[in-house]
């Protein structure tokens, strides 16, 4: 049973305006260009004259706002939105976000992009107590917590609730008066205040979304801390001072558009140091770099840069996005494979191929990539990846933990090398990624959270702890790693 | 009238399938990495045991069969399949291909990639002749002509038919018995054949879709041949002598896909050639090259890499289709243009850049990315484009004729700079981009059509004759062009 | 292949209105009120100052017009519409009416009511010619007919083609100057003329069609006539002499609404008096008279009235249409009958009931309904039906030429009941079947086409010989009527 | 906000089986049979194996099930199902039923026909002790008073909470190990018992669902009583000892289905004699009597029989829906409304007409039938309504606290016959409905719920006493009615 209730709020995107007659079109460019955090459903909730309302539903945000006026329905003068990230089977429109709560007494809308550990408990003891769930989601248990909170004002009480749940969150709030963020004691997601040129405030979950609309970077929300905006401007408060800066690497390493900034770092600058320091730890002869497109190309410009070998385009990425009926044979399977990347065969036929690459979960892609290469007549492929082997669940939202098998959990990097049919095999290390990101915090690895790299959680795992233990116990058994 | 009756098969992707037992999901893969060569609509037609049936639909071919039953339903051994370029206003299912005929005597499926330039006379001879047209497709006027051809059997019918047809065609055609492909005089469009493992034999509209099903590329349909494909294999006929190659220059410069090879030259390949050819004829002091997503990235690492100077991503295409509401204000305007493609503030703050573009028609493009630049941060920002000023219209298939204005035709590259506020710009020079395609045929231009940049086309224009007489006009009106 | 290229414009119904602002909003009430005559497709085609455009889809008229704005674009001050009667396996948009055709040198909106008996040979002729059909339908053939005339004016092209096409029709046809409604030389199909309060003209398959936009009846459309409205008002031309009044007598028993007039008599009434001397010739002595709905209370209130036995509503059909899945087994099989029909126990629970239904085709659905009624407890039921038995197939438009198994043409009357399980069955005379509808035209059955009941046709057959031929050697084989 | 949050579960139909492999499939086909009782929205929640999962949404049952693999996808061994009514303004997919719970402990679906009285207090005390409300529905309020409960089995939970609910209510609800039924005390609403004949147990609002499925009357669940199914049987339990039976004499008089029988007596027959009644109580001269289709067909038979004037189908019901666009002129407007019904001119021209109908809502529509027969040339027309005059609103489920208007409620019965434009106006008097319906109970008018008609109601109105006292004081103010 725990395993059906388990939390489904894993990377997703927020946004929120607050003072901006067209705040629904603002969320709707702002969620846009978040939209690569989720694709499994989308919604807005607006605010006019302190009446909320709202639209959401699973798909892209297009087909979601297919009907324009949807949007113009929702016009108000504050807003939030939420895109939210596809996980196999419990795909419900019931689970689609931002929630909306009309109570006799007050109005809220709720929107979350992180993962709780202690849901599961959290969510036991609540219906024990006569709590009714009506999603999977982590985001009802702070609904439910700050109502059954007795504090004065809703502020308070929501206060009260952020100290009771534990994990990864960024929340955005609406309610009549105020539009509200939040984010957790170690500020594993990014969220960021900006402001307009009319005066607006806008909350975003990446820098790339305050761009979109035209709003000026204002300050990061830091760990523990609550911005409350209304028609009087922002101010911050804080709800413990129990806190400690990890923000989520991944982030900076494919999760995370190239054009955001986050903690002041841009993620693009970020990936080519990475691909430089790379060609630093790991170099090797050969014809050309190429990168495995979209999130690699940052870093395999850094490699060939540092290198001084040709950066080239030997993969390319379908743009249309393809259906992938289930395929009775083997041959269907391969070409469906090639409906989405194809190695140019003009380019990489009889060439010595650097093909760089942001990380390997399972190994099943990086095979098919190395033989897609391979089969356009690559003499050599020879796989960097630029992050460190990925050894450890998160549990702070990285859907690292649904994988069944991190293949560098189980296989050494020869291991690894032969089942992917590489040539070489490098992953950049621990500290490169670290000074390749370039953080300065006075925090372990000054800032970051390397957890699924090193196994070092920065905060207990509640729920989780058993999962965790298993992992351990499986990366012991092992042979040790080369790396 | 005859505006409402002009034709409307320009730039599209055809694709056929002979002896392979599951012809419509190969043609499913085939069309999907044919889609950028058109977004309107798709079909597929296929063969079992001699009975033609089809579906097709307005949308993108995932849409059109997001039904996998459809697929299923069209199960045979041989099909061909299309996908249609959009052009404004006159989308109806009644234009989406292939077409499919069944008479009391004989079925035939038809699809085409091209431009009759006699369309409109021809149609209008037929009209007065009895025939009844039901889309305003040029396709149907070759299945007139085929229908009232006197020639004793099918291959001396469709001959005779393609003798009256003037313009740019590419034919895939199903019959119980054969799949039929068919180029124009000139080659204007490509069309390959390849051969699958089975013995199957493929057509297709670029090379991409062979490797797509695996399919080993035979050889290149000439100008003026015939192909005929049935269970005893493949044979070439001609139904023409007077042919010279001329190859549309623009599928090298932007239309086709860059893993795609035409006559020979991989088309990632003359794209970084032009670039490097770009940096040698257009040098300018920068910081670094960036190229506007996707089709000018090429071109851009070439520039880089011949200038020395470092490539960078400092524009960021979303990769989600965006949605374009009418927008009731001007900045819902600007922040509409930049859902589609972001300046990365970090990367370009503050310095001296490149934009490499593969072209420029209109200006306004150019213009709203130089200003996304500049807002961004960008010190200068300095115009490369991989290509010729584009002054004439095209008749042949790539929609220019259709752009109101080419700003090539009424402006000097100075007053075009001026105009999308750029602090340097230049072109490459015809020279340049016929060396860097590379190609040898004995030729014009070494067999490409280079006519939307010096206005020689290379057939007489027949309907268009007029139209062509205008922009002349028009030109030698204009200021003398600096190129 | 003649099987594919059958005609399939069977029951239909048009509409037309000529010089009203709400043109298109008129043609979908008027169609609304003509569904029941097909269910298959719909479509409007409006003329707004002199230029033609439609709007036509599968399904409901509700549903090809579920977005109001389709109305709204084809706002006109004349058009034309229809609705298309469904038979199975061939439906496809490319069939739905009316159809508009726009060629170089005129345009013309064509719908049709009825069924061609030379449409084959006719298609076949046209193709040999070089026609291209793009439908299954007969009325593309008018078209072609009319665009191959080398009369001087479209009314005498118009002309000359009617008298080529045999069979059945009721052909409304728009164009930018009038609205033209035609007649086959026997009448077969009603077709009326009606006047609204500003002067505008209405055409419609039925009154009930005039009544429901507050038109006023004006004149029925003869056989062999013409009748052309414009601006100046509306004139009547004939293109034949050679006629005879064969109104479809199937209208009257069940095809038509009851609130309709045709040929002045009212289709309720008539059905009535068919009840009323069925009483009389097949009078028996029951508890109650129950008619199947709809289509058949009319004549049952006939019978109870005549009778003097209570009428009562001993079957309830259900108003919602049910989703037939295929059943996988008997039990749920049954069910979805009664999903649709079910007996008031309550009612004919140990009643002898009198089941009065309009006719007979197969004897399932009659062997279903006594089965459901039993099966309420009903004591006796004796089946009589308002009409002769079916033993011919119809060529004009009654979809009967499909039924594979006519039960009456097999069976005698005593062996049709025991097949129902009937305690009783009787039909309708012929002569009954006459005298109770009135008509009193100086034509074979006072004007009625009776054909199915007696296989006499009023007109040659053409292309549907063979199958009559076959028929009617079955009918020979059998053993002798009784009725 | 009370307005907000009122409760929406009024008329409505619910159906259950337990114990047939074909669950989903049978309560497609009961809900289907049940489609007049609610059209919004609908759903089924099956049980495979102790599982529960489900399928709702808007719109019509065979539009929420229009893909037959949904009821593949709930096969299972029992389900419950339910259609909702549409009111206006606040529908969302949220409140169709049935609402499935899943806790960490315990699983269970709930679906409600009825209407709570207490609702907003009940709503109010549990959302100040912590509760979330998902929907406006009463229904969740069940739900949150079982899981509040402290009781030690589920059974007593219910039970105790069924005491907590006032108003009308038939519940049922389906937990992995049985299905449940339960009625309030006053039994408002019908709940019937059915078994088939493999065993199984169904539950149903209306006998017309046992009917369609096959299954056999077994007993109506009675007020207070709580029926238990599982795989042992049925068995009945009582919740409460204060019951009063109440039916509502509206599912007689319009409601039900003229097939289902309630208490014992059929409805059709109920209506029959409703109309005999009227005709000795308020005889008229007249040559036809017609029935408003399709609710006073029964009654206007029977008002024929007592009278001996025939029976006339002089008003035809579209059978296919008609949308209702917003019709810009009072022209149009006029043409909507004929679309729906039609006046048969061919009968009621220079007739003097009794037109039957139910009931007098707000007046609207019979002013508009007694106009539609007079403008088809109907002499005189004599408005007879086989019910008392509504005047006051019922809090137990049927729609009338809607309307805002209950004409009866402010004018006289001739005020009201002018303003419908009839000759003459009758209702049938109390005592003449409850002895037509004839039910023997020993309760108020022999166990009807009368309440509309006289304002005594058989409960406390708790949250509804305002707007009670409000209609009772206009009523106060008005003429006198002359009934």
């Amino acid at each position: 049973m725990v395993a059906e209730i388990k939390s489904l709020n894993e990377e997703c995107g927020v946004f929120g305006v607050w003072g901006h007659p067209d705040a629904a079109q603002l969320n709707f460019f702002g969620l846009h260009s978040l939209q690569h955090r989720g694709q499994e459903g989308a919604g807005i909730v607006t605010n006019r004259n302190g009446r909320l309302k709202g639209h959401r539903d699973l798909g892209l945000l297009s087909e979601v706002f297919k009907d324009e006026r949807e949007l113009i329905r929702l016009s108000g003068e504050a807003g939030i939105g939420h895109v939210r990230y596809s996980t196999a089977g419990s795909n419900s429109i019931l689970n689609i976000q931002p929630f909306l709560f009309k109570f006799h007494d007050e109005e809220l809308a709720l929107a979350h992009n992180g993962n709780l550990i202690n849901a599961v408990s959290l969510r036991q003891e609540l219906e024990q107590d006569g709590a009714i769930f009506h999603s999977n989601s982590d985001t009802e248990i702070l609904m439910h917590l700050i109502r059954k909170s007795k504090q004065d004002t809703l502020i308070d009480r929501i206060k009260e609730s952020l100290n009771t749940v534990k994990g990864a969150f960024a929340y955005v709030m609406l309610t009549p008066d105020a539009l509200i963020g939040a984010l957790d004691p170690n500020g594993f997601r990014p969220l960021s205040i900006g402001q307009m040129e009319n005066g607006a405030y806008v909350l975003a979950s990446e820098t790339c979304a305050l761009d979109v609309v035209g709003a000026e970077f204002v300050r990061a929300v830091q760990p523990g801390e609550l911005v409350i905006i209304d028609d009087s401007g922002y101010r911050i408060e804080t709800y413990t001072d129990q806190t400690l800066l990890q923000i989520c690497s991944m982030e900076f390493i494919y999760f995370a558009r190239p054009d955001s900034n986050i903690a002041g770092v841009n993620v693009h600058t970020a990936r080519k140091n990475m691909g430089k320091r790379l060609a630093e730890e790991a170099p090797v002869d050969a014809d050309m770099v190429i990168g495995v497109p979209n999130s690699s190309l940052s870093a395999a410009s850094g490699y060939a840069e540092a290198s001084g070998i040709p950066y080239e385009m030997g993969l390319v990425k379908n743009q249309y996005v393809a259906r992938t009926f289930i395929q009775p044979t083997q041959e269907l399977r391969e070409q469906g494979v090639r409906m989405k990347l194809s190695a140019v065969r003009g380019v990489v036929a009889g060439k010595k191929v650097i093909m760089v690459d942001d990380s390997i979960v399972r190994g099943t892609t990086s095979r098919r990539i190395v033989q897609l290469l391979k089969e356009a007549g690559a003499a050599e492929v020879h796989v960097r990846i630029s992050s460190p082997p990925l050894k450890y669940p998160c549990f702070y939202g990285i859907d690292i933990q649904n994988q069944k098998e991190l293949i560098a959990a189980d296989y050494s990097v020869e291991e690894i090398r032969e089942k992917i049919g590489a040539d070489s095999l490098s992953f950049l290390s621990v500290e490169g990624t670290v000074d390749s990101i370039g953080l300065k915090f006075d925090a372990p690895h000054n800032g970051l959270c390397m957890s699924y790299f090193t196994g070092d959680y920065p905060t207990p795992l509640y729920d989780y702890e058993t999962d965790y233990m298993k992992t351990l116990a499986k990366i012991r058994e092992s042979k040790p790693l080369m790396v």
